[in-house]
């Protein structure tokens, strides 16, 4: 029986063995330490962040999640997931690039055929390729049209992630006939492709995300991963459950990212206040009870996000036989480790600041970009809708509807 | 290398193999369905409850922690624990009476030398002995005095947890020449002890406590398991850490069992509110609400307590080369366990009732006796210096200083 | 202009000055004491407290908020509240029963016209009456069949508040042939009613509450206080702001005594957790700031009762004038005030343990009387609802629907 | 009697009727309406805001707490902190360099002589000045030296609030023979002075804050408010209760603007989701039920900011036979409004998103500004030591210890 930490054994016998947790951070430590030293300042100018994507490139993270039969680093997903924590400590919004540019590979291993999963994944490989997302599907803009090769696309897809400086898209188009949408790949470069960065939220402000224009854009047949008209199966929507569960590794890494800034400035820089009695700040009853109370909220987030790592992993691995069932319970131990996190990213975001007391609020310490970010990437869907379904799985047994956010 | 559901292998080559947690929970569903058939009326009554530490005897599981190779189950703690939770989920008073019977236990391997370790447990298995507490070093009434055969004991302990009914007690007294507590091991029905039966609190009312008299009470030199001025080694300060995570559990369990019965309640009994738009409390989008955040209570501290066990476990494996810092590992991982049980059993217990609604405080219903019964056992120690010790160890790496309360 | 602290000037020619909120608390002391001397014993016996009724009834508060032209005392409202407040401190459940009593007699004078407030508040007066409510408009199953002389009444009511004991009862029955309901007034010892005392319920055990049957109950017109196929008006709708209000105050007597009792309780019996480092409990700075809290949760609720009281009372001085509009104000401030009550009276009944630790648990002290009672009370209508009604007034402006229970 | 909406009368026969509520808020209302329409831009912006200054200064506001007597407004306390919050409503920068303003004027009264009151607000009344503080206590790096004429200062003070820009400050100063601080006044432009604004936090950027350096600075004896060596009087202690109620008011305002843009923007700009089944976002019971929540934390913190700023007045209208008790309940009462202020400001700045969805994070709203000027702000001085100071008070009767935050 296949272990949860190694990749489905299909062609195991020819592959390598997939890269450890333990190697996988060891390539992404000096890459979190790279990010960390620009990420006050990059946070403040915004912007497309290039360089930093030319780390991520050089790190060869980007074949973290590929199979090794298609000759990357195989990662399973709790692999792939501890490492996005860990950069989304020093960078939230460059993190958040990187974990999308894994949720598209995903995307071509749950729809695409093998031919399209050689090609595509070997072209990501080979020439380190990175990929965003125009996949929305509310936002029902973009429109696809038969044509005798293909489709022809028109329209517009917002709030694309990592569009902006990316080289492949996936999209979602509106297929008139068939009322349903269509699943596809793209070169950003293509011929009527137009990237407009018009991101402009108070955090997450490199997460190169923008507005994408399709104008009479080409979508031959072999770029579409799947067809208008075909009713997705439970491992399809695994996609779903694949990107909610990068957000709440991103709540979690501005978590533990703002907790240990904290820490650092109560250890080294704050004062004790006059009343307190104690020669150190760290000896001030009143903060040490606080810091127990916010290790206590990323400490059951941690947890829950690695154990709905595992639970993913094993529903991956059962590929075309997972139940709906099975990936309800998926959902599940996700929407779990979603709110938890969310709540971690904010409620640290903004306590901290309690501790680390009125000095620690100079801009020259950037301490507000944990709240920033949490606070603009914890919308991405309302926290209330997962606690909802969780009552509602409480109650009725009923597993969450599978949809783009749940 | 040890699994850490296995017991330490030293003598496993002749032992049985200990029973499996899948068997003990097997073990213990009769006797949580018995003690649950009578929990509410129990509750009520108070009192000795004679007859249901029968059932406990005869379900064997007075054996589950005894090693294998001393004749018992051979539980590792993660398996007693599940076993502890699930019946305190039935009752959390007797579940209480059953767990410390087994921190008795505990003490004697972890001071007992292997003779005692022989007979204590050799009786305890061939006589299916009850063990009550009697160790409370914060009390400091009960004397010993040196004789020649061993010490006089004289005083009283009070808060006697499982006393009444006992067969054999665990006791710490005082020693004026070494300024120091020993610890040894009486008969309850030995000349000289008597147990009054004084326990009046409002919640956890079967407990079994009482104060326990002691007057010129013979303790031989081969019941002592800790001789007066030693210091404890790290090993053997793992005892609070097992009364600890005991607390833990029976916090969890009644928070599960209070979640149970009121998602049971809503689904069977509570009527919508006339304002709620649906046919069906369970349909009443805030009631799913509240359920979601319940469930959010639950299961970090489920988690938790499991990620401690397994903590406990291994540092109870390492026997006596367990380190200080090893130890106080332990000790916050229980810590964290502890202080969200505590949470999540006083929070559903209160909060249970805005979702079943005034039908359910009708006194036939008992549902009241979740919040007694955790408010009255979350006391035990209290939890501000929990998260002051977890907030201290964030803060400097200082790991809580070994009482019998951390 | 009249002034908000002076019942309506209509015949203040020749009535006399009303009681002052000094006065009236004057009166209320006294008897507060004596309720709070047997409140533990009454709390664990339960049953209907027909002494401490007497006690009441010697105190003349019976009178409270009977006009002064119909020779009471012609208290405010707001004097009435801060005296009903001072009651439930000692005892909430005595309290609610005082409380209900002048919430029947608010009924007299909302829907009775002149001769009728004249005869039974008359009549009230003269034989120190008690009045018991049998209005639950929910509870449809007491129906008014039409007679020649008035209506003959057949069913039951249920939760009957006071009804064990009392002396007259305000009920509702519904009409079939206007389908709607009537209002009218019934002796207790009428032809036909009866009584079971069947409220079980683990707190607020002395309301004396019980469900009310009519067997071929005859109801004269001239006790019929409103007629079936009456819209109530603005100023008739207020009895139900009166109630909530009511339901408030009696929330906040609790808190309020849970407080008092735990402040006391850390004064004069709590120990220092050996921990601390200080000499007495209420020296020990995680005590000193959960108390803050505590303190911060009465204090709101108090403020926003007494300002509702005062709103209250200008609407009702407005009688047959008052708006819609002025009413939704009042329903607004009333919702603020019984929502912080609530949750005064919940956590500070709960978490008082926390500062008063484990011995405070001890049966003889009673103090989880204040938790039972509350956590009964509070289901009176479900806070969620209140919850959106006041987020629907902020968002759209629309205030709460006027129903029985808001 | 005074009334509490009344200045001293003590030369009333002569000076004019104060300023009403209503009339000071008409003043404010276009005021704030244009500090409102630049608040997100030159929130964006940061430095000073001289051209705002300016409009303060038309407003005639500058002269709203100068006792008629001494020709200015003459408004109550209860008055000046209801303007105060309206203008923090729309900008709490502003609103923090004008409610400073107001406090230095706060101590020429408390302070200074009669002729230095006379001359100083006749001054500023005649020439419409504004007032900056360099008073903080806690920093005793500028230090008085006697002289015959009076003192020289040399040294500095730093989060000198509202010195970039003012026309005179108030400065604390150390005097070594006494070792007690001095108080003074000095003109901003005096020889010696000079402000560097150094302020550079994440929030409340335009409060022109600023270290202010004082280079052999005269301070000449007439500009000697309190000499070194004086002992404060219980009324001259009250400037730190209304500095206190001044952050308080503050916070109370960022809160109330918060609240009123999110319910706007929910009303005009917000999408349902896409799950609620409703057709505006209005209408989601889980949006309505979140802003119930949102509005008790505002509802609490204005009454009792309204109660305390009627205490503090009481205070002030006793003048030099204000008692060190009497004081005291002020000290309370300032502390439970500025605690709940504190935390409704940094709740709604927060929460407010998750009612206002993804789409408000867009940097041309400008919601995130209420969070960040809360954040600073709030961290005057820690809340922890308030909750403190408000459970020690309810355990022991003791008032907060008069110091420059309580």
């Amino acid at each position: 029986m296949s272990s949860i930490l190694q990749f489905p054994a299909q062609d195991a016998r020819t592959a390598p063995e997939p890269i450890s947790a333990v190697e996988a951070l060891k390539l992404a430590e000096p890459l979190a330490a790279q990010l960390a030293a620009s990420a006050v300042a990059r946070d403040q100018a915004g912007g497309h962040a290039r360089e930093e994507r030319e780390l991520i490139r050089a790190s060869g993270l980007l074949a973290l999640t590929i199979p090794t039969q298609h000759g990357g680093m195989g990662a399973p997903w709790p692999t792939f997931y501890r490492v996005l924590r860990r950069l989304a400590q020093a960078d939230s919004a460059l993190a958040h690039v990187f974990g999308f540019h894994h949720l598209q590979l995903a995307g071509v291993l749950l729809y695409g055929n093998e031919p399209q999963q050689q090609r595509l994944l070997g072209q990501t490989l080979a020439q380190r390729l990175f990929w965003g997302n125009a996949l929305n599907p509310l936002d029902k803009r973009l429109l696809a049209t038969d044509t005798r090769t293909g489709y022809r696309l028109d329209g517009i897809k917002s709030f694309a992630s990592g569009s902006v400086g990316s080289d492949w898209l996936t999209i979602s188009a509106w297929h008139a006939p068939t009322q349903t949408a269509l699943i596809g790949v793209v070169p950003t470069e293509a011929p009527g492709v137009s990237v407009n960065a018009d991101w402009d939220a108070f955090g997450q402000k490199q997460t190169d995300s923008g507005t994408v224009a399709f104008d009479a854009v080409d979508l031959a047949a072999q770029d579409v991963l799947q067809a208008p008209g075909i009713a997705p199966t439970p491992q399809a929507t695994l996609r779903s459950q694949i990107a909610q569960l990068i957000m709440a590794n991103l709540y979690l890494g501005i978590a533990i990212g703002a907790l240990q800034d904290a820490l650092r400035f109560n250890r080294e820089q704050a004062r004790p206040w006059f009343q307190s009695g104690v020669g150190a700040s760290a000896d001030d009853p009143f903060i040490q009870h606080r810091y127990g109370e916010l290790w206590l909220k990323v400490r059951p987030a941690e947890v829950l996000a690695d154990t709905a790592a595992t639970a993913l992993q094993h529903a991956w691995e059962r590929g075309p036989s997972l139940t709906a069932a099975e990936r309800g319970d998926v959902a599940i131990a996700v929407a779990e480790a979603k709110v938890l996190s969310h709540r971690a990213a904010i409620d640290i975001g903004s306590q901290l600041f309690e501790l680390t007391g009125a000095r620690s609020t100079s801009g020259r310490f950037g301490l507000d970009r944990f709240w920033r970010n949490a606070r603009v990437h914890t919308l991405h869907d309302p926290v209330d809708y997962k606690l909802r379904d969780l009552g509602r799985y409480a109650l009725t047994g009923a597993h969450p509807e599978p949809t783009a956010y749940s």
